[in-house]
């Protein structure tokens, strides 16, 4: 058997936070040493999260209190951070310093600039000094980077969606870059685990709802990413919507194709860019558009994309779950590709 | 107790069919003396809706075969059609010209141009004839018409959702009719109760899916009533999606203001189009969006509106019930309209 | 037009008391003039609950902070509340003193025995004096001594799902009190609008549990009614289930047939009970049972039964609205009764 | 790496043959050398079934027709049955016949009398002389027999969430055979996957319901296996109920411990029957009852007990995945011990 990786998870009583645990446990190559919870310090992980029990074993993991000491004692090599934006910096920053290598699945080292994240989140950005060497840990554009990061800024849900079928058209120049608009539908998992009335069962079920218009959270990382592959500055539309099921984010984007471009040459460069990829999927045939149902606990995201003749616009398709490629497994990605493991290891 | 006009709804079998029964049975000034089903001939009404049934009445309303004479022999001076496009203006013509004032739920009467019509529906016109005299019947556009008119064509679901808030900027030339995107979700009783692996509760929970892009069969009747209302051709990009809820449409519609036009002229324009509208309604405050939730089992659509400054566009949103204000509740609005009754009537 | 009866509902935040809030503002014959709650004091009833706006009229009732005086104050001389248990009998006093007839949909005034409330409550009697004069407010089990009564006590949602199949067998001797066994399964709305964790969509979507096993609350009323109608103690079996809906319960109960008893009595036992009965649907043929599709909304109860010859049992089954029929549509029926309206006015 | 087992999966166009492949194509020890079905042959499997499709591969398996020859010419040593009743035993006798072991997922070997099978499905059994030597393939309580067995009849989904709890009680003699009571609630997938109005999306959404009582199918193989537990013929009450998820099962079962059994003997008979089992779990705590979501997608079954002093009856709670432990894991967990596998492995 190789040997394991020791690996700690930050912030684990929330929705990707139980994710990334329900991965790390049947990883192949990590060692989950450590999972803090303040609210669960002391119970069993199994306790709070019965799913992750083993039939036979009496006793599994416990919450510790989240310290720095503590997770630096537990000898991991690699801290996950699940906790808030914010917060999430505050252990970033001891983590780093103490020799970990650092997976955040926060907001706070998405964006490259300290302006944008006070323009976006509110407040100052709590440990600017860390932007630089953080990498955005999206693998299909950042691969080389990511596996030598010493601190990977798992994206945001909403922007794998977007940023994976878009990226390849415009480095590509394919498409106009002030011409983007984005509708996207996601799980309520994606609102985190909050005793809130608004994410209640009866406030939801049986209901839709458009949100966050015109300026979500996740936009600044879409239009920042977007913006270093078209090489100048990309502003979209992009609007989000709560569905009333668990897990799951479609994307459906508008985009018109540069003057000269053949619709054809859309699905050449996906092909291009992604046709080795282990986690990008690109559906074939005319009755096949990506659904939810696909991809919904899988670490995929599927693409797809239509050219109407009518307006000469192209329509892009993506399909991913929201707490997997979304979020936790992708951060597994990221973790695989930094420990030199096979890229799709417990994926 | 004022006098009651004899209905009949022809094929109600279907979703659209049950609710438009279920709307007459309580209608006060209704009487409901016929209901054809092929399939359900010879049950009673209340035996294949339970929910129709009347705890203290023995027998309720009995389906009868579809048959032009039956219907006309009920004495009904108007009928609802409720049937399959195609199927729909077989029923329309006799019906017709046996003085019966019809509204018909179908497609078979909603677009002016026979052509169109088989351009979208993969058919030859059945009945073109009629459609001259035919009247879209979106009251909120024309309402005078639908009042005179003998033959009536309830508008789509989606179309809908879609018109009541594009016409009034259009008609004002506030936006850019070249400039306009769309993104609807609907619940699955949209797709009709029909026996299909596709509709099974398992293939849909917890899942969602864009489909039928770029061309779906209701953007034929969006875009003759836009271009109606823009006064010039329009062409826009529709995409529908599936979601697991019952009843319900949200769309979400991106536009661009013409140059000069301030975003509030929007507002303002719905305000002069809808502010005495019964069943209009306009969402005020920053935090309130169209909601599913707020609109399902009425005959409520209702609208907001953001500006974006980063991009300069404006997104409209809307929410109805697919079965109420768009379909059968509409339907009763029209049927209100027509015998001059109060326009709430039974809503 | 008839004169209205001026009505309060005390505690609307809810979803009890939004659903009386709805069945109130359509009734025929109320005019709701007080709508308290103090958490909204102060907002416009339309304004946290959209889906009540009158499309028309700019502004709509607005909810005032709990007080005594507010209330008698409004001219109401119905007072509905919807409050939590303990609470309720705070503000039941003293508006009956006041002259008001009050409807309390908690737990407060449903059983005889103060005792038996600390036992299942886990605190003293908030106002035992009134015990005695509270009836019990299942229409079809006491139609005269609501109309008659002071302060109603509408009974839980379980309870009226278990009771009204139950008491008729009871009361005729048909079934063995000690044989008695129930499974219920309720949709989420049942749980209360309450900002925890455990009622988060992602907590209960695509899942199912029984809890509360084996002392339900409800169980005290579930047996002292069963006792009053048997006339003697019964103690039986109760489970309740949380299903992932949002309104309806489903109660299936078996029991064994005394000796000498033929099942068809059964059946024959309902009709000379509820043959005449506006909101209790006896549901004929081997191929029906009842569903929650078919209450949901409404204020009917569905009932089947099913004899077993392999074990010599009868199977009862109902259906019903957890909100209508279980908590607020009958409550509004005991108003109906008390007011002298028709016992369906509004329902 | 360890030698592969080449297996086949016969009708694999259903839910429980979609998951049969789901977890024989990532079983480490098995290859997946044929998957049959009538409607899909020709097609690619990762075209029927997308979420199986490998980002990478180009190709990957296809249907073949049903045919005996074929499936025997595909080398395959182990066959996987998921058939509908009836049509199972047609492949089962020549593929046994052949050489094969072969583990059938329907009900044609699951009762050991031709009588009741042709009392319970209506028609006669199509292969009795295989009876004497099929296993039943609850491993819990036959891991030997199974190991050793040609020919294997994995358990339905409600039998073994009801088997699993009372089996260990009944061997003990610890309770009453004659009072025997079970409520279970299933996911809508265990109805299969059929293209019927009643199990369509918008049918089953929003409700739940009771259905096949008194004398559902799966009854007969509880009531033989209880009553080879009891060592008597055991009559019990079985109530299915339809809830709006797709996967999963909950069983509330009822039973009174026999005159001088103290409650606590319950749960001792579990530990000491289940103590070591992989795939059952006993929850501890007073608050602690089994959930759908802590089991879906596993091949756990959850068991929990309480006991009513009130009554003095005992209620066992169970909750398992009705395509995992309920069908197509369990298939897999006797694949495993007919092989020599780890019981756990793949799983």
């Amino acid at each position: 058997m190789e040997e394991r990786v020791k690996v700690a998870v930050v912030g684990a009583s929330g929705y990707s936070g139980e994710e990334l645990v329900g991965l790390l446990l049947r990883h192949p190559r990590a060692d989950l040493v450590c999972v803090t919870s303040r609210a669960e310090a002391g119970r069993r992980l199994d306790d709070v999260y019965p799913r992750f029990r083993d039939a036979r074993r009496a006793s599994g993991p416990v919450f510790v209190a989240p310290a720095v000491e503590t997770i630096i004692a537990s000898g991991a090599t690699f801290g996950f951070l699940a906790l808030p934006h914010g917060l999430a910096a505050e252990f970033a920053a001891p983590l780093v310093a103490a020799g970990l290598r650092v997976i955040d699945l926060s907001a706070d080292f998405r964006l490259r600039d300290a302006a944008v994240y006070r323009e976006f989140y509110g407040h100052e950005h709590p440990a600017p000094a860390l932007l630089a060497g953080a990498v955005y840990g999206l693998p299909e554009l950042r691969r080389d980077e990511i596996a030598r990061a010493r601190l990977v800024a798992a994206p945001g849900c909403y922007p794998t969606s977007v940023l994976v079928p878009l990226v390849p058209l415009l480095r590509r120049k394919l498409i106009d870059p002030a011409q983007i608009l984005v509708s996207s539908m996601s799980g309520v998992s994606g609102a985190g685990r909050k005793a809130e009335v608004a994410l209640l069962f009866s406030e939801l079920n049986e209901s839709a709802k458009p949100y966050g218009s015109p300026k979500h959270r996740h936009l600044s990382e879409i239009e920042q990413e977007l913006s270093l592959a078209a090489g100048l500055p990309v502003v979209i539309n992009f609007t989000p919507h709560l569905i009333p099921i668990t897990r799951g984010i479609v994307s459906t984007i508008y985009a018109t194709p540069n003057r000269g471009v053949d619709a054809g040459q859309i699905g050449a460069a996906w092909t291009e860019a992604y046709g080795a990829e282990p986690f990008v999927r690109l559906l074939e045939g005319e009755d096949r558009l990506p659904e939810i149902r696909h991809v919904a606990n899988t670490n995929y995201i599927d693409l797809a994309w239509r050219h109407d003749p009518r307006t000469g616009r192209v329509i892009l398709f993506s399909a991913e779950d929201n707490l997997g490629k979304g979020a936790s497994g992708q951060a597994v990605q990221c973790f695989n590709l930094m420990a030199e493991f096979a890229e799709t290891a417990g994926l």
